[in-house]
């Protein structure tokens, strides 16, 4: 029997943890989503793809979802110490645009390619510029209950007094008396009363466009809470995930726990998930190094360290070729096997959808069906899940060979499998070269004849005759052959 | 030569006036969008498709246009005199979700739909529930300057008294003393003064989810408020042209020409526009009817008034060959002419671009683009504008002919301008499969699922999974409804 126990690897306690929803059979997730100041690059896909994965898993298993992903269109500084101009002011000072064309154009980028990618929408997608208030009522609670200062119009969080109470650290494994020493005092940051200390709401300059009025200044709120704040607005107090890519790790989430705990009295999330990074050809992917590739220069090959265009299921099938807890490594020689081993896949689940069933098997497919949960049980083992599947196509190609036989039952459960662990769970889905509507086409009326002749099969002449009558209304030609139909639409 | 000035007709004066942007070369464009509460339909499609031309339009002239229209996500109540429950709100309720997840999924599928109705973005899409701290600064604003009162937690405006000022009813033509004489209190409304006052802050009853801070209570604001909040923070006090359906002109125009004027002392908008309604087979369109189509049922033909599916370029095509501010009346036959009409027209131009040049013209081109710039300068007339392109069809198809010749310079003329006017400015654009095939094509998979059903219906669970499985894997995503089915291919 399959293992059906789904375990994942929470990033608080260090250790894999079976997965339990706080109220049974329905799930609350919460993931950083992008900040939406410039064109959405492979640093996007992996946590998109992967928190995908583990949405589209979790409703596989019958929970119900709520799968809230943001928007940060405001407070994200250039740096993550609180100075430096907010990203998404300076794009649009440079553009002459108003702050929230930029973020209008960058967010319907940022779905158009994740569109493509085959990534379900999130059940909310909140904006952080659209939940002030909220974020107030947390710094509100969070300096009554004694976390906060407020200097020349900003609020601080008192990340000292905090750490008396509580564990500042306690995700990323950092020591506060660490951070103490290898920080310094950047400018413009006097107001700190000490240098881990981080912004709750900012005083905005007098150039600063986004801005609103609060009890404390006309500023804006710091990039940390409006997870906090939204995630608990749409969520609860307490949910099940918070995923993120590991560079969120420290200070964002590390911030996020001190801000809930210090509002609300406790923590807030159950298990928290970390995606890794990706390099390419062994380097960190950044804008410095050149080595920065969007996803529109990979879907269209032009970016010089590309040798061709690979389409959005290709980046898919590579991302998840890695474990999302280990570094990918890009290269065109690892996409172009991805390319590969996919149409591979892919194409076997057609040939299976053709393989004629036998009296009785001489294959067992219940251990390959076994190994794939098991893997993705295993806190999203995609790597192991895919080589279970080929192992899978091996079956498949003996079975088309001739060489091996499958019974009718174990026919079906295969075909079930493989669709709802391929296009289902990892979210692949089948690419068209070209005139993609008519061969889908094609595909759905040899799918309404094949219905047909097993209607005929089993003796449902009715069925059979309505699906034929039903196609000639509609303009098809259909004649019978021995070994199965062929079909003419003539309109 | 093509008449250069630009008119429009302006609802508040009643009059075709001259376009001339408030800053030269700029353009401020505010249009409502929908309440997300419902699947996008018809009457959603007519505005979207009427500013879209209009948005085109002012670029193509060489100006840069902030294009703003909002999603409404709070306050718009069952009827628009400040009773009832939020429509959203209510969704919610009835569906077990949370507001926001109501929100977000009608907010993806009226961006699904527009996007196959080749709609253009617009340049900021704003919501309402992210800008309640604007929309109390007005109310403050509003209350300083004498025009609203308080009762109960509730803030109203003060119609009467902003009439001795101003004119209430200047843009819909109404007088006070009719309103006051034909509206009648209504249940829950005995907080107001007058029964022609409006809500700008409701206090919100204890199950009410969506809810707000704010000095006057818990609450939400009212629903014209958030026009006049999000216009003025990102298009100013006073910006160019605000557009919107003509069932929105009373009250909702009318409050928000009052909402602006009372806060900020003059009024916002330099042109107000205002497309007409869609009526079917003559009746008026509304759910009660049950003759209410979304552009999903018109989409793949699935709706009982519909003979066939119609692409969403022959949609875009016959609301474009009536004026805007005619009613369109909406029937199959109509389609049908509309779907013949669109395909010859593009067929046209593909024949155009197929004409080798000759050393002179015996045609005479310039009249055709100046007669069809004539009328697009005329208050944007699109079906005068479609006509003029069909003369020129004559002039292409004796161009084929060979019956006439026209010179290289001519030809490049008069292929710009086809692109130019078709595909830029009235947006349409090729669609792959030829319609006939499409509407085959959905017929198919309507049968298909017909089956599924079907073979559910007599607990033949293989047969209907196998359906399923099988036009996922060839990219249909499949919804099971209480009375049937819903399908889209997802490519």
């Amino acid at each position: 029997m399959t293992e059906n126990k789904f375990y994942i690897y929470n990033s608080l306690s260090r250790k894999k943890e079976e997965f339990k929803p706080i109220i049974e059979g329905h799930v609350g997730m919460y993931v950083c989503g992008p900040t939406v100041y410039g064109d959405p690059h492979l640093g996007h896909a992996r946590p998109a793809i992967t928190f995908d994965i583990l949405f589209r898993y979790l409703k596989y298993l019958g929970n119900k979802v709520r799968y809230v992903r943001n928007i940060t269109d405001v407070g994200h500084l250039e740096n993550d110490a609180d100075s430096g101009e907010d990203k998404i002011a300076k794009k649009a000072r440079l553009e002459e645009l108003e702050p929230m064309e930029v973020v209008q154009y960058y967010t319907d980028r940022y779905h158009l390619f994740t569109d493509a990618l085959n990534v379900q929408h999130p059940s909310i997608e909140p904006r952080a510029s659209g939940h002030i208030i909220e974020q107030m009522e947390m710094i509100e609670q969070i300096d009554k209950n004694g976390f906060a200062y407020e200097v020349n119009g900003s609020v601080y969080f008192d990340v000292k007094k905090y750490n008396q109470a509580h564990n500042y650290g306690k995700l990323s494994g950092r020591k506060i008396e660490d951070m103490l020493e290898n920080t310094r005092t950047l400018d413009g940051q006097d107001d700190k009363h000490s240098s881990i200390d981080f912004a709750l709401w900012k005083k905005a300059k007098p150039e600063h466009i986004m801005r609103w009025k609060s009890k404390w200044s006309d500023g804006f709120p710091g990039w940390h809470l409006e997870c906090s704040a939204m995630s608990t607005k749409y969520l609860g107090q307490q949910f099940d995930i918070h995923g993120g890519g590991l560079d969120l790790q420290f200070p964002h989430h590390e911030c996020e726990i001190a801000q809930s705990t210090a509002a609300n009295g406790k923590e807030s999330v159950k298990y928290w998930m970390h995606n890794n990074m990706i390099t390419i050809n062994g380097q960190k992917m950044g804008k410095s190094l050149g080595n920065f590739i969007t996803l529109e220069e990979l879907f269209t090959g032009s970016h010089k360290l590309l040798e061709q265009a690979y389409s959005p299921m290709t980046i898919r099938f590579f991302i998840m070729q890695a474990h999302y807890r280990s570094t990918v490594d890009f290269s065109n020689e690892a996409l172009q096997a991805a390319q590969k081993g996919m149409e591979k896949l892919v194409k076997s689940i057609e040939v299976l959808g053709k393989i004629k069933p036998a009296d009785k098997s001489t294959v067992e497919i219940q251990t390959v069906i076994d190994a794939t949960f098991t893997a993705i049980n295993d806190d999203l083992n995609t790597p192991i899940a895919i080589s279970k599947l080929f192992d899978g196509v091996k079956i498949i190609n003996s079975l088309n060979d001739g060489k091996e036989t499958i019974s009718k039952q174990d026919l079906e459960v295969f075909i079930k499998f493989y669709n709802d662990v391929v296009f289902e769970i990892l979210g692949l889905k089948k690419e068209e070269a070209n005139s993609s509507d008519n061969t889908v086409f094609n595909n759905v009326v040899d799918l309404l004849l094949q219905l047909r002749l097993d209607a005929k099969a089993n003796k449902d002449y009715e069925t059979s005759d309505k699906i034929r009558n039903k196609l000639a209304e509609l303009g098809f030609e259909i004649k019978d052959k021995k070994d199965g139909f062929e079909w003419q639409f003539k309109g």
